[in-house]
């Protein structure tokens, strides 16, 4: 027998989901105002006429039904606003639509000039029992029409009541809930604030913000810096590291194993005598510097990002108070970092298999919970991939449950799969690979998978063209325009991009031997003195990429990234454009640094919903040429020196009731 | 504080298990003998070398381990044989290596010439770990390794000790089963015997097998045409319904609303007063004729497919018997089949949304297991798509399970993915819509979508050029070559197919009215009499075409299709090739029934193990040609009316170790 628990008349089917990460195991991401579009296939056995709506709500709601439309070949499509961050969660539920599967038969029975007598007794029946699970006013309506359709002696009043939109509308409102096909799943979405998908990132060492040279600098010097940096259009700014600096094996210049007594040491070798990860380094100030600090940020509109290394030196206060949160050798000495035959003797990595996990796991979320309660809500992650992931999913989503405005960037450079789950249990961004994507077509595979695959449902990339850690080889040879070159790429690609400064904006490019990405005195080791006034810097250049990514929406999202064909393998043309077409960003950019390079581009207008009939405005946001560009194919020209690149605002003809022709 | 439960040292990630449909919740499908061969995503945080196996089994059985190998980008791979009818199941644990972690490290350090003295004693500490989990052999060798590493007295012993492959071995057979991370899901297989995956089948009707013009045939009759059908090859013979037709609104020739008192009927009108599903209709005989039947089919090495078409006429016992299975309009009178404003008066349909589902559900399976119980262990199922999905997946579920043998062919001709779902819920071999493709863009869009996506994991096609129901318009026009073309690429695209006979095999081809595919005088509505010895019979060549699927193993599998380009838009070429390349087919068909057509071939040689720089025989298994083809492009000239394809053997050139070179 067939069991009694299952309603075997439910004969709705709803499979293929989609966004679904993962069946379901993760959430999609989202920020405030997003829309989240739900597709599924729907269907039933035989030809009667399926209804489905989408449940949505924030996690632990009431939810809100939204209404679903087929799109063709059964498969249907809704969507939902999300209007607070935190969680929502969406599901869906279909049924057979008895009265239109009937209303549309009868409607051609009529055409077919057949007696509907019994066909419309039999509509009656069907808005009976839906009237006995209603009340109010549809359960007036229902059983005025019922009475309507059964009264035989007014026919064309009868066929009238049946086909009453008003009736077909209430009736559509109250489905037999016990023959409902639910969606086996609840399927999650994290939104966040709108920083999470737009955001540009600006890493500077604190210490290096001395006015004097030689001199330590201090967090009031880097909060006199702000201004600097706010001036060229960034909205985040990232410190490395303020904790207390070890000085057991301290590494030295150049990250010599013998550190000079008056050497700084790694900001990421954290712990010493004078504290941890919730102390300040004595030279860079007080938590009364770090409060004024985040004041002065506010004031220039940058919101402060803190890094999270969960390591620590030999003489970090935990090392006294918990040994058991770090492995121990035969020879009673704590386990240092290695990677064989390396010794890192300056780091004690924490030892994520302790049985004192939960412990260490507890500990760890209040360090971060002290940052918060300073006003803190966006951190940089050393290494995430170092530690378990799910540590990662229960530290973020406890975190987020509670401050739900945090923010974590991953700083994974590591296996593809290994980042995309990191991406997944929880991190609101992560790095990326474009560090070392040069070419037309590194570029396209890896922004093409980036930005329309499923990836885009929940990993939101980074992109920074150098890192204290990473001077790209074609930064180190190509010259300033190479810098120019990349700072437009990472900026018009990304939605979220992020330089090392002001290494990055002075074109430092002197690598600390051939071969390697290590910058030259480093400054992960040393103090350093800069002149930002110097004439090659790029701090205008960016002022101007900055802005043109403020004023124009089209650059602040990754979904809409299309790339065009340009029949010149140095040129590369993408353009971005919101939903609505109302601003269009067409980007074409020299690749090679060296040389001038010239080719025609073949564009897709039909996604940007260009006319080929009629000629279109091109205005060159970087070099404020304006061109008329008409068709698929059109001519460029880029030289590196002077314009490696175009930033083009596409105007496009509009024809409007009025015939009056005009740009858009 | 993280929940004690749930055990945080767990490191390993197990994603992206393929293969898995619809997260899991439905089976694929193999038949015994296969291989399954599953691939998952299998990390860790940090650097620690990580292991994973599969587990699998019958269902219910204690499962087996099988292992998996890195295939690089953190994706592993391993199979496991299905040697038996029935379900499967598969699941994957992985865990950190911790041992091989720290001996490959070991190895690297030795190799620095660096102290290992404490390392040593590390790994001492691992197998004792280990050997406290053991007992027998297993143990006694932990603990003698762990013995040897400790003994500073002899250095070379130690890590010879260390680095000994059997301890290697052992320590691997004991995970810590603490921190092993189970894959959430154990993932469905059904395996059902051979001919689920490579059948050749013949649709007959038996009342039109009598050797006298005008007699209403016999199942005996029938019988005596087994030995025609089995010389042709074919090793299935399906029967339309073999019931009593009802008599009220029977359709007579021609599907006319007024038959004649001669008219037979249409066999899926079943019912009347002599009886229903379980009964056979009074002209073709009885219950012992059908098992003469079965026992001569057997003897012919042909298998028996029944019909299942669950409807009635209104003359079916059940009419009488089960009112409640049927829908009752509010005159009073059983609901017929409509799909407005056309009326199907003959057939009542059953209504699966009655409150008596579950006593007709019941029943419908008793229909089916009595003919199981005469034998039968094929069901071509009519008209699936019109009762619920739920019904099915219940039904062939317990069939299957008290039957695991019996093999099920849906007839949907419907959308998507509706055939689609209808695979997954439990049918073993489904109709497609081969039918409808002609040119090469439509064969060679929808046979990849059959063959390499996910589709080939659960959906078994069965290739019918012709049926009751479907004369195409190719084989209406194109003539004797059309049938030709039709039958190779059926025969030679899928594992599977299936010819209406002796319509086929005879090139009956005059449709109803232009622009219909139904018969004109058609075989459901009357009685045939044919003769078989025409001159124009496709026997012989069904019969040549039909053993070279018998004999080339390459015919019999559909995963191994793989298209090769050719600079003819009327020709198509693919080849098939069992997976170790032993037995490779390639096909080039002229899909014009008209002209003859010429090109070159454009091989992918990779694909198929052939060394451009040799030449390698093409034996044509149907037109006896042999040619001798070198590199990718090869001429070929095709004429419809005498030979309208190449079935051709591919001899590859292979270098053995003796240096003695012939073809394979």
């Amino acid at each position: 027998m067939p069991e009694k628990q299952v309603d075997g008349r439910r004969r709705v089917v709803i499979e293929c989901v989609w966004p679904r990460i993962d069946s379901g195991q993760f959430p999609i991401k989202r920020v405030v105002g997003d829309t989240v579009v739900v597709e599924a296939n729907v269907f039933a056995d035989g030809h009667d006429q399926v209804a489905c709506q989408l449940l949505y709500g924030r996690e632990n709601d009431k939810p809100q039904s939204a209404p679903m439309k087929p799109i063709g070949n059964d498969r249907w499509r809704g969507e939902f606003p999300v209007l607070k961050v935190g969680r929502y969660e969406y599901t869906l539920e279909g049924w057979i639509n008895r009265f239109a599967t009937w209303r549309s038969d009868l409607i051609k029975r009529i055409a077919a000039g057949q007696d509907v007598d019994v066909d419309l007794l039999i509509g009656a029946q069907i808005i009976q029992d839906v009237a006995a699970r209603t009340s109010g006013q549809d359960a007036d309506l229902l059983r005025r029409s019922m009475r309507r359709l059964r009264d035989k002696t007014d026919k064309e009043s009868r066929t009238n009541a049946a086909l009453d939109e008003e009736l077909l509308n209430a009736v559509q409102r109250y489905p037999e809930s016990n023959l409902i096909t639910e969606y086996e799943k609840r399927l999650p979405v994290v939104v966040d604030r709108e920083k999470a998908r737009f955001s540009t990132w600006y890493e500077i060492f604190p210490r290096s913000c001395s006015p004097e040279p030689g001199r330590h600098g201090t967090l009031l010097d880097c909060a006199a810096r702000l201004p600097y940096i706010a001036s060229m259009g960034f909205d985040v700014v990232y410190l490395p590291p303020i904790h207390p600096i070890g000085h057991t094996f301290r590494k030295g210049k150049n990250n010599s194993v013998s550190a000079q007594p008056d050497d700084v040491g790694s900001p990421w070798a954290i712990g010493s005598e004078e504290g941890g990860h919730t102390s300040i380094h004595p030279k860079l100030g007080k938590l009364e510097d770090f409060k004024k600090f985040m004041s002065s940020a506010k004031g220039q509109g940058l919101e402060v990002a803190l890094d999270i290394a969960f390591q620590c030196t030999p003489d970090h206060p935990y090392v006294k108070q918990h040994p058991g949160w770090f492995r121990t050798r035969p020879d009673g000495t704590i386990q240092y970092a290695e990677n064989p035959p390396k010794k890192y003797q300056d780091i004690f990595p924490l030892d994520f298999e302790s049985s004192e996990w939960q412990a260490l796991w507890t500990e760890l979320k209040e360090v971060v919970l002290f940052w918060i309660r300073q006003g803190v809500r966006i951190f940089r992650v050393d290494n995430p991939h170092t530690k378990p992931f799910a540590f990662w999913q229960w530290f973020i989503g406890d975190i987020k449950e509670q401050y739900p405005d945090v923010l974590f960037l991953a700083e994974a450079f590591t296996r593809p799969h290994v980042m995309y789950r990191l991406a997944k249990i929880g991190f609101s961004q992560s790095y990326t690979y474009f560090a070392w994507r040069n070419t037309k077509q590194e570029l396209t595979d890896y922004f093409t998978e980036l930005t329309s695959t499923k990836v885009r449902e929940f990993f939101r990339p980074n992109l920074w063209p150098n890192t204290p850690d990473i001077l790209p080889e074609f930064l180190q040879v190509g010259g300033r325009p190479a810098f120019m070159i990349r700072y437009i790429l990472a900026a018009t690609l990304g939605a979220s991009c992020g330089i090392y400064g002001p290494a990055f904006e002075l074109c430092e490019n002197t690598p600390y031997e051939q071969g390697s990405e290590e910058y030259l005195t480093s400054e992960k080791y040393e103090l350093k003195h800069r002149d930002l006034d110097a004439p090659w810097s790029l701090k205008d250049f960016i002022a101007r990429i900055n802005r043109i990514r403020k004023q124009n929406p089209a650059l602040q999202s990754d979904r809409n990234l299309r790339f065009h064909n340009i029949d010149n393998p140095s040129l590369i043309c993408y353009s971005k454009a919101t939903d609505d077409l109302s601003n269009i960003i067409m980007v074409v950019v020299n690749l090679d640094s060296f040389h001038a390079q010239t080719g025609w581009v073949d564009l897709d207008l039909n996604s940007l919903g260009l006319d080929p009939a009629h000629a279109f405005q091109v205005h060159d946001l970087l070099g404020e040429g304006r061109y008329l560009w008409q068709g698929a194919r059109n001519y460029v020209e880029l030289i590196p020196e002077s314009l490696p690149a175009h930033i083009l605002h596409v105007r496009r003809w509009v024809r409007k009731e009025t015939d009056f022709d005009y740009y858009l």
